[in-house]
């Protein structure tokens, strides 16, 4: 997913009470997920492509106060004007923004400030809920909720980053060893395709990447029966696959050796030849039976050719996952990190295993409108389009997912060589 | 295109006189396109993505030697050994390349020598094509035809683009002006849609990235009767055009701003206003009724969201093409630029004008296996494949193109950002 | 002054209850520097030369336990054994360091730990303070102190470039308007030259790039009697001064060309044309009167060009300066900005006024090691000529420095094209 | 010496049949040194700070139109008046520039067409020359002509670096082995040092960087009796010279680091261990007798500090060769490489051995102005200090330097990182 991304959802929600549960329920979870970090944990930004947690928290927060609070609550008065450009991520309609790859440049306003920030808008929210909402309002409410379960998975990723670059193995959440689980074989699970239905039936909240609903051909194909495993991609390197070009896209090849890239990221080699990794709960060694994350596309697709499969397109794995019910290894089971698959991996199973959760996972499918797609009107639908070029879309969650985050039409997307994400692969082939 | 792409024919063909005299005329052409130059002319590379015409008359003659006459012509001795790396563009399993952003720093061999490398392998050739072939090596003689075509506008393309850096304004060719003809209103031609059939059918030559065939589900919609033109173009940058944000992608606007982008390639304004372009005719005022040229597929996505349309998929344009005959303004017409559309381009026309030639239509697909893909064994097919990543697709053939080179099928394919190529705009639109 | 240099005393000094205070004061001196500033405006860096407030902290700290407790004091515990590579500078004899641009990707140690980790070596030092010390052993403690000064300066210079960035304009300390004092017209104090004395005589403290003592021969030559100051800066831009290669160095114009300097670092200018500039009190107006500071070199020699004048050479400076009690605007005064010259800046005063404090004066000499000078043995002599290459002297300390800290013979260095110290122009001339 | 460095003659000389025929030599000269190469060898450009020998070729025949005949000549009619920009190197006040990395793009004019430009100048300079000119024009002759033979130098640099790039080895000039001398084991010669003169008298032609002549004060030294070889710089390397912090300056280091410097410019290594270099004979095995070149000011410096001596100032190297007749390996030679020395190397000589020609000799001298140096009025002296800056002197000629050319005062200058001129060592050491 875009960082920064908001979408307007495609059709109204009612005002109620349960809006409000969620609203606190949701702006709650990410004051949890930053209660291990300090001040500075929170202000410092690692790369470009990441912004602080302090930044996230403000953000989010940014988002309700411009897009409801001020149009929508005659008496509302800003926090503070400064921060209408300061936590801007993107919306040129609402003005300046402060640049990017400076977010990591600002102790001002500090983490207390910023909390006193989120406490002064969620009470004006609270105020602004208890009222009966027009539903095109309430709309903009449920968008802004699932904007910030987007950041809260930010948060994880990009703080995840930064530690990683401490010497010292900064520990977020200790609980290593996470299981015990052994992978089972991978299986094939078969689909006849032909014409079926793709994209979102307007039935609850989407974003509008989801839609409009539309059909799509396909043709058979068949899924593996869960996600790629980091013994497994240990096997890819030992086999030279960093080494062989006719593995690799010609970008990849490039990226692979202009970066050095020799394994996935946050993998390093022991003296004896082993692989440990950084998680949110420190250096460890490698599990070998839980699905390999922090691969590129263009990782995915070279371990995918080199495996004799390719990876699914988008239409396969929704075709595939979409009346699969939404459950697996996400944000709220706490691991932070892919978990070995402990249910049915075979064949016989109704339906590929791990499906949601522990990994996003690479398709093939460039990011790219559905047919008679148009961008909502409006700041919060302003730019809906302008990221699809360039990135390719990953379905299904991961571990640092909210669950109720996340459909069947759900359309991440990264560019190809981004690898900070809990990224995976799940394989596919022609039948 | 690929500048060096050289893929593998789906099926056979029969040797013949037929193929001999194809062979001759093709090689004869590329000599033809050289004549005008002189070695400095054909030493120089102008950047990184261009290639000097030297190398172009050396690698398509360093592609009949390694594909064709080292295998299978037993007697067959080499010109030069050290042609072998100096020429290979990018075949990992023929061994090592000269870097391709130097190839611009070898003044050695020289054009003399180079010509004399061509003559050395078409007399080699003519005594392999005086024999009865196999059908592979029939079928890569055809290659190695194709191939130097794509050669062929790659001549013009990079040799236009060094020259252009000359401030005394060499002319290759001249010819200006090159018609008066006044452009037709802008009309629609619509289309039903529904599955269709996309690819080649194996009906004689294609590239491989043309198949398979396969069926493709399309919605209804339109297309414009003839492609964008200069003026068209001239008034969307009168209009702020460069300016305004919502009319960009995101990368796209990343591009603008770090290189400056305000018009088209070759284009400057003069003091009065005027714009003027960089042609292979010396530079001259653009002729606001010719089709516009050298646009991104930014600055084309850009344009189309700024006329209220979008550009057409590449299934969208091949489905309109597919019975329109290949007739246009190709490199036999000696034009060397697009041409205002001479035809009828009225809604009441049979098809859409100038599908065929004048400029290389930017699609909104990204380039992409078809279902099924598989690349060919051995050299010439070894990275079918590879490069379908980051690019988009192109369709119809140019000015620069060879006629015998297209078909409704033929995908060429670039980075957004790539303007060298004689590339412009077709509007698409819902219905 | 290169920001982490450390250099080896000349002579013995005696340990002493002198030196027990000293080194209190000087420590104390740091932590109130940082009082007014969280653990985030600590944690953050803002570009690769600057380093964040708490790396300054810490590793005026290692200094001492790395050279001083833990060779010399039996007993002593370091207090963290990854602070050895985490907060080493640039000692390759001491082992691995952390990389110098990413000592802003360091939220742990925090703020508090390094504080504790400053209380522990302090006590350390204290009893090792106690005994009585081998001469070279007091030595290293005044180098550690002189080091720990010279970080002092920095932590200043390098908050006020963090700060910089924030658009809120955040205060450091509230102090503005400094001054109402009106400059005295330039006037030119004469030097007659001849072979003179020049570096350090051994008697006190000195960095060892101030000797060995040599003599050198000067032509005659003349100084101006004060600073240049914002007001005459000003002036030099709105005369074009950046537009004027005829006045700049190669590498200078180079400089302005590529970075896009119109003025001084932190300058901006207002809607109604009057500058603005961001100082240790905030966003203020320019002071016409004050002495111009954050000017480079190639800046101060373009200025001097379209004066009519020169640098001085160090040599120059040194000469004029030698006799010159130091005192002046230091950072015991609090000011923390250049101030308005307040004393005799006529030509017949006894000496050039201001030539210690306010701004450190860039010379014409290119930092080079004084004849015969040899670099000491031993890690914290290692490398003290390595950063003699590609850099200038600077003379005189700033408002920033330490009063103690200055001497006549004291050399500071930066590239040509630094801004973001303390640095202004001294103006000189043939006579 | 900066490649496009022209500066004004310090006194006048008079007109005369000698300055006619010295016109005449140089210029000759400098057509011989293009004649082995093709009109696509004078085309290219290999980097930034090389150029085209057809720009060398052009701009010194520019250099004589735009500072003599356009102003001296009154009937003199341009040869082409894009040429004015066209191959303008630096001068600001003559006009626009065509970018300096871009002079390889231009194919036009061609060689036969600058070699005409040549024979145009050269017929309207024998009419000039042919009248009784004024001093200050006759000046302008002489400094035109020593321009050239700076450019003669850099023809063969420069197309040596072109030619190192082409794997097919070509020659410029076949002639290897040079010679089978063996080195006379290091002496030194000592110097008593005191206040010495330093610079150009006034008699005779000098670049005014020479100048003004002064008093300088030196320490006793002592100069090593011959340069270093090939063979004790390849005995550094074995030694880990490049591997090795405590050698190298930090700027230096990072070279190292950055470009994988691993050996001198042009060095390579065979399978079997041993040292191969590119020269203008092509690929050869080193030749461990002649002085070693091709290196950076970083590389000598480090060599020197490994051999326990140092550097020469400038002043001490001038002050060791003032006497010394100016005779050795120069241009006219033929070799076109350095030679091992064939003279007396010992202590027991009257002076040091190969102080001229061989090798450019650098010193620990940062390029600055002299005493009271101020730069010429007018277009040629425009900017003659502009270039002090960021760059260390080299003294006393090389193999590529035409031997009228070189004086005892001659300041030759490039950045430290320069390796494409054939600059070598002179160790020095205090007594």
């Amino acid at each position: 997913m875009r960082p920064d991304t908001a979408t307007r959802a495609t059709r109204a929600s009612t005002p109620s009470p349960a809006l409000q549960d969620r609203y606190d329920d949701v702006r709650a979870a990410t004051m949890a997920l930053a209660a291990p970090l300090s001040g500075e944990d929170c202000a410092l930004q690692s790369m470009p492509d990441a912004s602080p947690v302090k930044w996230h928290l403000a953000h989010t927060t940014w988002f309700f106060e411009t897009f409801l609070l001020v149009p929508s609550l005659l008496a509302y008065a800003p926090f503070d004007d400064a921060f209408r450009v300061l936590f801007n991520s993107y919306y040129n309609s609402v003005g300046d923004r402060y640049p990017r790859p400076q977010r990591g440049l600002l102790s001002r306003p500090d983490l207390a400030t910023v909390c006193a920030y989120r406490t002064h808008v969620d009470a004006a929210m609270r105020a602004l809920l208890a009222r009966g909402l027009a539903t095109d309002v309430a709309e903009l409410v449920e968008l802004g909720v699932h904007h910030e379960q987007q950041h809260q998975e930010l948060i994880l990723t990009d703080v995840k980053h930064l530690l990683s670059h401490n010497p010292t193995g900064p520990v977020y959440r200790a609980g290593w060893p996470l299981s015990a689980v052994r992978p089972q074989p991978l299986a094939w699970h078969r689909y006849e395709g032909g014409v079926v239905p793709i994209g979102h039936d307007g039935n609850g909240f989407a974003f509008d990447n989801e839609g409009p609903a539309h059909r799509v051909m396909l043709a058979p194909y068949a899924l593996a029966s869960r996600p790629v495993t980091h013994g497994e991609f240990a096997d890819f390197i030992a086999d030279g696959g960093y080494k062989r070009p006719e593995l690799w896209l010609s970008l990849g090849l490039d990226a692979v050796r202009e970066r050095g890239w020799r394994a996935p990221l946050y993998w390093s080699r022991e003296d004896d030849g082993r692989w440990q990794t950084f998680t949110l709960h420190g250096f460890v060694e490698i599990d070998p039976h839980a699905p390999v994350c922090h691969v590129s596309y263009f990782e995915a697709d070279a371990f995918a050719r080199w495996a004799g499969a390719r990876l699914p397109t988008e239409f396969e794995w929704e075709h595939a996952a979409r009346n699969v019910e939404v459950d697996g290894n996400f944000v709220e089971r706490g691991a932070l990190h892919p978990l070995a698959c402990a249910g049915d991996a075979t064949a016989a199973a109704a339906a590929p295993g791990q499906l949601y959760g522990d990994v996003w996972e690479w398709t093939s499918s460039s990011y790219a409108p559905y047919p008679r797609y148009a961008p909502a009107a409006g700041a919060v639908g302003e730019y809906n389009g302008k990221f699809m070029c360039g990135q390719y879309v990953l379905r299904g969650g991961s571990c640092a997912t909210p669950r109720s985050h996340v459909r069947a039409t759900y359309r991440n997307f990264f560019p190809p060589d981004a690898r900070w994400q809990f990224s995976g692969i799940r394989l596919a082939r022609d039948v």
